[in-house]
């Protein structure tokens, strides 16, 4: 039986946050991510795949599409043979121990898949996001996160609420604050990075103990910041290195 | 005098590499970006910009266009008023000192304008590309460096040929390497990156002296990789953190 014209319609949805919301769903697209979220605690709703990878799939009912159909219902350039839709994860609440990321406003879809990636990989299994950052269940965040999500929690939170109850240092990551090399930093903490464009909002900032920076180098007139997703990158690793001289 | 359809058609083809080279000139677009290019040693070819900032311009001798024009020379999705031509840098020797960053065969742009960024960040003031590396006058890098790439020098060479000849230590960034929170870093080097999907190519590590590793940090199953540029962005933060502790 083809896939019906409303069911494309209800896919072709998923692309928009509110639909998403609404329905509770969301798209894993290709085999590589689609596996991971398969055997990750995300619950699966359906399957599309082309005949050639249906005897893989077999156990999870998929309905067969043709090469045709999957570019219909697909958010890729290039479908890749299987589509999947899961079930949005209830939030459970936020702990209040470990090292965790704070996101305010980041709005590139791609730097927030680089962050998901970068909390895996550093050990960070909650990430708490502001209301207004750009939503996890994105395609183009769940296709670059390479599966991350399924080892990472996502919250979006009143963050002046969050950040008034928590008990642990919150750090902020800004232009003039200290230098990071120089920093004694705690195992456990909160670091709160900022909007692409604006940084870190200055109602975030009233929570903040600690500013850190890291210094630039360049002699010459330098470049104005880095990026979020490498600023991230290297503030989580001054946080864990500590450990890892030790492993 | 409005602009020629064989001037359009030249200005397009700037969008390959091929053009780029017989012609030796690229592309650099928008207010913000062009202004860093025009106070740096590119040497300017000619300006296309529309009305409202053609005063700022006129030192620069602009052929005003419409923003109709502008939209058929840009590159890019929405125009930002001025279109500009800058000749390419003939390389002059790389230098036999200081910290560099070599590329082998990175191949996305936005990985290429990210580390370029980076670079101008550190400090690193020449970056050695394969041949097969992406090029760093493609628009999208220019546009995504955001001038950055007026104070890093990148050249593309024969890597091997490059690489035998060099007396500092050459450090390849690879999954099996020494945990680099516990090596201990020279201020002279060359930090060999790889491929985005198959790393360093046997024929590189074959110059390597040491290979360094980021440790992961994730207990559940773990990422794959880190992404090339988050992956560079913390390697060069260790390469000059001691540095940066004394500033």
């Amino acid at each position: 039986m083809p896939i019906s014209k409303s069911k494309i319609k209800q896919i072709a949805s998923l692309q928009q946050k509110k639909y998403r919301l609404k329905e509770g769903l969301f798209i894993v697209e290709g085999t590589k991510v689609v596996d991971e979220f398969l055997n990750s605690n995300f619950e699966l709703e359906c399957v599309f795949c082309v005949q050639d990878v249906s005897e893989k799939y077999k156990n999870y009912h998929p309905t067969i599409v043709t090469e045709v159909e999957l570019k219909k219902i697909s958010s890729l350039k290039s479908p890749n043979k299987i589509l999947t839709l899961f079930k949005i994860h209830k939030n459970k609440n936020i702990s209040d121990t470990d090292l965790k990321l704070v996101l305010d406003d980041v709005n590139d879809p791609g730097n927030l898949g680089t962050i998901i990636r970068l909390c895996d990989w550093f050990g960070i299994e909650e990430l708490i996001c502001s209301k207004n950052t750009v939503d996890c269940y994105n395609t183009k965040v769940i296709q670059s996160t390479m599966g991350s999500l399924t080892r990472v929690r996502v919250y979006y939170v009143d963050l002046k609420l969050y950040l008034s109850k928590v008990k642990v240092p919150i750090y902020i990551a800004d232009m003039d604050g200290e230098n990071i090399y120089r920093a004694d930093l705690p195992k456990n903490g909160i670091i709160v990075m900022g909007n692409e464009a604006n940084g870190v909002s200055s109602e975030v900032k009233e929570f903040s103990s600690n500013t850190l920076s890291i210094p630039r180098f360049g002699t010459l007139r330098a470049t104005e910041s880095l990026n979020v997703a490498t600023a991230t990158s290297i503030i989580l690793s001054e946080f864990k290195r500590s450990i890892g001289r030790l492993d």
